[in-house]
């Protein structure tokens, strides 16, 4: 194998043939398998199962700050949840908040909640998103009307010269998305500088806010790590403290769906969001605070859990960056990124073929996170971004997955030469 | 005892003395009581325990319609959820929404999303608030700046006739808050006739919806319970399909705040609010909803569970009602309801004298909701509702807090009559 830019014609189009024989070998394989969203996987939902029954009905069911967790009170969350919240995100369990069992829910809470308080009577509005990044979390400012502005992503996070130019600039730009470490999709972690430069922003408009959604805090996967600066800490220094509302949750700890998740944030900002939950419910579910409590204890059974994690994912990570490596590397189509932690491997394939390598694997049973999903309104201007998630699928159908993507990946990219 | 409008000046003073050795007695006492919220109570609480430890590690958790319920997946709740809902509020499974654990965080974001979408760009809107009816109610529609309209209760319901005429005439009015059954405080039940009227109504906004809240669906406290019509049966013969959205959940069945809660709607109405859960979550906890599945496995299992609640709270409201009975049938100052389910019995004390006797009472311990707290901006025109929530406080601490409320009931009567 060459670089597919230093061969001519002739050899593209037998290269051309190669793969196409490849390709359809593996659709006469007839498989269907799923690399499109970062769910853990069946070895994963199984290092769980003994929380399930960790209250029973002799279980003490007062706890230090609550009289019965069975009944209503207690609107943001059991104080021995907040302290398990506080450790993890390394701030004063006084600053969290603990919710339902999603984070997302929070954080669409948490901008309806601004733009029913804070933005009030303003139109308009505009988001950054940092991209690649979360479709998710571009749909939740999508669906209030948001407009939103892409930001590039660095190898230190958000290009931070561009985020403060723009808020310096337009007081209508009232928010940034972030994935703070191993973000969705890249696994990139915001160098200190980059956390820094957050949390000395001077935007235009007095009521900015930072979703800052530390969503794999703790989620490494080898030997080497991340590190991220505390924001909380930075922003007391800038005086920015109600600059930030940070979010997480246990839904890739324990079960996604039924974990437990939670935001920190300054007194005004606490005061802010639960004066909205005051009218909107009674209470999250406290038993399921006190099941994960009882079963973590603390910060390290929580760290020791994320082992068991690690032991999973990381020979599946090592098997993606094994077969890019030895499927892409030489042809000179693609980059990737080679993550510590979080859940995703982030390929930049040949510009213009994303949408053409996801229907090609789509067509060989192989599902994809759809092309442009990790840019606002769905549009990557490039075409080149796909997020692979090999959580889900078995560690043998992820490997032929891989495979099938490589074999895509490089056919995109002949059919485009072939094309010039 | 005799009435007290029949007493003289100098008849009133000497009762007026009696009461008041007897209150400062309770005072001296030192009681510290709750008939405030409700709450179900801890025998209450010790029903549903055995639910806790239902899913083991060897549970299965592949349900009818989803793989694995421990993982992502499932916007709407799975299929085993939705039956059990359809057959509480006998509906179709299809027309079943399963959320969260709370059905006040299901009408909150109900009328956020009828807000964001149906209602969009419209501003000055008006929302029909029966009172005496539930604060949380009232709530939910003050936040989105709703003006609140007051409509009286009768004995059946709304006051249908008004409703009619203030629907027709007013566009602005968006929608009505409604405990179709056992209502808050009052405990009363639509009749036939009521939700007849309700699925015949023909208001000038085209978008009105109402708020079926059917909370208390299953929660008889004696052997003649109330019956009330299927409100999507009558909305079918009327084609008003569109305009209800009914809850309710197992919040004062299993657990408060532990519970599951769920809507049923047409199916634009699903689709609708479909279309905003799909931004605002990835799903809610399944795992909780195979828990209730598997507790209950049925209506039959869910009958039972809420004989043992009737065992409970029947004693608990006969002796309310017996000592609301014996010390202030005779006196005449006073008007309650007997209601035959829900959670609270609803007096009405001698007008101008509501906010006094919930003042009286907590001067001696005794904490009831605040006056006026069942009615839209917490103003009852005529300072003479209160509402009594017998479930939570220890039969023999009810005892003594009915008592002191009718002792107190009766003195800020005398004051009341004193000074004129």
């Amino acid at each position: 194998m060459a670089l597919y830019s230093s061969m001519d014609k002739a050899q593209l189009e037998q290269e051309y043939a190669k793969l196409r024989e490849a390709y359809e070998n593996y659709k006469a394989e007839g498989h269907s398998l799923n690399m499109a969203r970062g769910k853990p996987g069946a070895e994963q939902l199984a290092l769980s199962v003994d929380m399930l029954n960790i209250l029973t009905p002799d279980s003490v069911f007062k706890t230090e700050d609550n009289p019965d967790v069975r009944n209503y009170g207690g609107l943001d969350g059991i104080i021995e949840a907040k302290r398990l919240f506080g450790e993890i995100l390394e701030v004063d369990p006084e600053n969290i908040f603990v919710g339902g069992s999603s984070s997302l829910n929070m954080m669409f809470d948490t901008i309806a909640c601004l733009k029913e308080q804070l933005w009030k009577g303003q139109d308009n509005l505009k988001f950054l998103c940092p991209a690649p990044g979360y479709d998710r979390h571009f749909g939740v400012t999508e669906y209030f009307g948001f407009e939103l502005i892409t930001v590039p992503m660095t190898e230190n996070g958000p290009d931070m010269d561009v985020v403060e130019k723009l808020v310096a600039e337009d007081a209508s730009i009232k928010g940034i998305w972030i994935v703070p470490k191993y973000s969705n999709p890249q696994g990139i972690t915001c160098s200190d500088e980059t956390v820094r430069r957050f949390a000395a922003l001077k935007p235009a408009a007095k009521d900015f806010r930072i979703m800052w959604d530390n969503a794999y805090v703790i989620h490494d996967i080898n030997d080497t790590p991340d590190k991220l600066l505390n924001i909380f800490d930075e922003v007391k220094k800038t005086g920015n403290e109600d600059m930030v509302f940070e979010f997480c949750s246990f839904s890739k700890v324990t079960f996604p769906g039924a974990g437990v998740a939670a935001l920190a944030a300054s007194k005004t900002n606490l005061e802010m969001i639960k004066k909205r939950y005051t009218f909107q419910t009674i209470g999250f579910d406290k038993l399921n605070m006190l099941r994960h409590v009882q079963y973590f204890k603390d910060i390290d059974g929580v760290r020791a859990h994320m082992q068991k994690h690690r032991a999973v994912l990381q020979p599946r990570f090592e098997m993606v960056l094994s077969i890019l490596g030895r499927e892409l590397s030489d042809c000179g189509i693609a980059k990737w990124t080679n993550p510590n932690g979080g859940y995703f491997v982030s390929v930049d394939v040949m510009p213009g073929t994303a949408k053409r390598v996801v229907a090609l694997c789509k067509e060989a049973g192989v599902v994809l996170t759809g092309a442009g999903a990790t840019y606002p309104y769905g549009k990557d201007p490039e075409d080149k971004n796909i997020r692979i998630a090999p959580t889900y699928p078995p560690i043998e159908e992820l490997e032929i997955a891989m495979n099938i993507f490589c074999v895509c990946a490089r056919l995109a990219a002949c059919e485009m030469l072939n094309k010039h």
